[in-house]
């Protein structure tokens, strides 16, 4: 088991230090450009957009990790650099080199994320202000979590260690989620850096299953973002057995326990939300299909909309589910509403509506639970309510 | 050309009568059951929801309109008559009996609609009681029409002739819509009704490429109800020379038109919708990925939400485009607000914003196009902006 760090941060592992500072990016006097580094150089895996449309920083550091190294990664927040032409590109690296420079190492070892307005160009001018100003420190993991968000309300961090034969492996991560998130990835960056040392290939694999078990399951308004990535570096400073494919157990288990944990931070923060909504599936014909249909449920506006205004409205989440892709038989299905089940076989089962519409009102943790007894496909999906001030705060974002 | 028929409705061709009352079923006192016949047998042809939770109508009608042939509808707004077991077949089959027996007719003929509130059994009382109280009159198309009204504001219908060599054909037809709305079909009922001679193959064909081209060009809120259909019933009173695949160009025509009207009255009339947005997408790589990114940009909330704002975020709208399936080189993309380029070839373009911004607060139409520049596929598709009525409206809709 991993164990949870009090106030760990993306600087809990050995070797990190973070800085960032008020660049004047974002249009708020918030910290909006960061720098997260290693004393010592790392293996680096990542998970990036899927969307046609990619960021410059996106398509620069997609093509830096493929050597599956890196030690230091820039992010700024309030500009995308995303739809920009060629001159995004230019830009991206001019920042990375910036970087490089203040720290003293090669350009190619930097990692660039940004997060923001798209079709905006970089203000270089102020990213080449505000680098030299950050100071990289053991605590400055907070900092750097702060850096990264935009519409987020809250940062979201976390660290766990494990015990590797008496060697403690730290592994940290922070994120940023809000708005636009939908598997798979949205206008989300997460970093994780660990002092383990493992291999580059292993690495690679873990993130990707972490990703798909957490991130790629919340969905909080069915758009992604050309800006999406997951960025996980290992500097070994630990000093563990090497961790592989046949030894990786327990740091998979640990790597998931952050994304996941990071995942329902974005769910639960998405713009305007006041709940979680938490999606299992039980028994569908198979994996994919749980995870098909748990997304659907979790996705569904409809839904959404029905638990933001506490309503045990159950035929939508049966609505959303047989829209999904997943098979379905009505006879077959049961379904709860926080562990009530409301839904019998196909039929509806009976509850009291108003003992649900209080237990609703009064529980910010919403679990849908969809038993669909054809096989033995599980997943888990988050999302988040739909509210009124989710179309406030979208109506008028850049204006 | 298909000429349009003043105030037409669904019983604008010959032999075709209609009526409704107030049933009870909708908790408002409003007409919520209806009957529409045709005075002579007809080739029937319907589309159906693609979810795998079916109402219980819609497996009946499905069965009963695979022999090409019907002469009626009965229909009730209140309730879905889904998710409710096998009662739920017996009651939509009892509804079309009464039907039957009033008008006369075998049961068989009668094909069977509801919509409404999910798993909630038919209140086979209000429907016993009301369906005698039908009156079936050549005027009563636009009674109809209102009784299958749920959130729609305003009722959708239109009629249009056609001259086939000196003989008039009419087609008219009935929708509605609102809420749950996305492809393929949603909480969508339509209902055309036609004097046509025309073979059942050839009818069955040409209504699903106009569903194609039209309902399921429309994307309210990503949902998919277990309860849309559309029927066309046509009873060849027209006497025109029988319409076939080799002579039905003109037939097609109208057909599309009817539907395209009806379903840009659903997207007008979304749920809280105070505007209509009409995403064209040219010269995609196919038609296929065409249409995949007309109803992605369509679809997508973020855009929705800007558009509501009157805010000329055209980043969303690439975003949304970019992550479509449909394929996207950014240095050849061109897009449109309004008519007037906000990107050119992947780059911002100079646009005055102030005057953007004000020309979208004026106009409740808002045109999008994306000009992908790699092949030539093209496709339209419909939708409306998210606004925070449609969230209050959907988070209390049972409570």
């Amino acid at each position: 088991m991993a164990n949870l760090i009090p106030s760990g941060s993306i600087t809990s592992a050995s070797g990190f230090l973070a800085g960032a500072v008020r660049a004047g990016i974002k249009s708020k006097d918030e910290l909006d450009l960061a720098i997260l580094c290693s004393q010592a150089p790392c293996k680096a895996a990542g998970v990036f957009t899927t969307s046609q449309i990619k960021s410059a920083p996106v398509i620069l550091s997609q093509k830096r990790i493929t050597k599956g190294r890196a030690q230091a990664v820039v992010v700024n927040s309030g500009c995308a650099n995303a739809c920009v032409g060629e001159r995004g590109l230019t830009d991206a690296a001019g920042m990375a080199n910036l970087a490089a420079a203040k720290i003293d190492i090669s350009p190619e070892e930097v990692l660039v994320a940004s997060t923001g307005v798209i079709g905006v160009p970089l203000p270089m001018d102020k990213i080449r202000a505000g680098i030299p100003k950050i100071k990289l420190t053991k605590d400055g993991g907070h900092d750097f979590c702060r850096a990264i968000m935009t519409t987020d309300t809250r940062p979201k961090e976390m660290a766990v260690q494990i015990d590797m034969k008496g060697v403690k492996v730290t592994i940290g991560g922070v994120a940023k989620g809000a708005g636009m998130l939908h598997p798979n990835l949205a206008t989300m960056l997460c970093f994780i850096a660990s002092d383990a040392v493992v291999s580059p290939d292993f690495l690679q694999t873990a993130l990707k299953k972490a990703v798909d078990y957490s991130f790629n399951m919340v969905s909080i308004d069915g758009d992604t973002s050309p800006s999406d990535c997951v960025f996980l570096l290992a500097n070994g400073l630990a000093g563990n057995q090497p961790i592989d494919f046949d030894n990786g157990d327990a740091f998979q288990e640990a790597l998931n326990a952050v994304c996941t944990h990071l995942a329902k931070s974005i769910a639960r923060d998405g713009e305007g939300a006041t709940k979680l909504i938490e999606v299992t599936v039980e028994r569908a014909k198979d994996q994919n299909e749980a995870r098909q249909a748990a997304r659907a449920v979790a996705g569904s506006p409809l839904v959404k909309a029905a638990i933001h205004g506490n309503d045990p409205n159950w035929g939508r989440i049966v609505a959303a589910l047989g829209r999904s892709g997943a098979r379905v038989r009505e006879d077959r299905l049961d379904v709860y509403l926080n562990d009530i089940r409301v839904m019998k076989q196909g039929c509806p089962a009976l509850f009291s509506k108003d003992e649900m519409i209080s237990a609703l009102r009064n529980n910010d943790n919403v679990l849908i639970k969809l038993c669909l007894n054809l096989g033995d496909g599980q997943a888990t999906a988050w999302g988040c309510d739909l509210s009124e001030e989710y179309v406030t705060i979208n109506s008028a974002y850049t204006t």
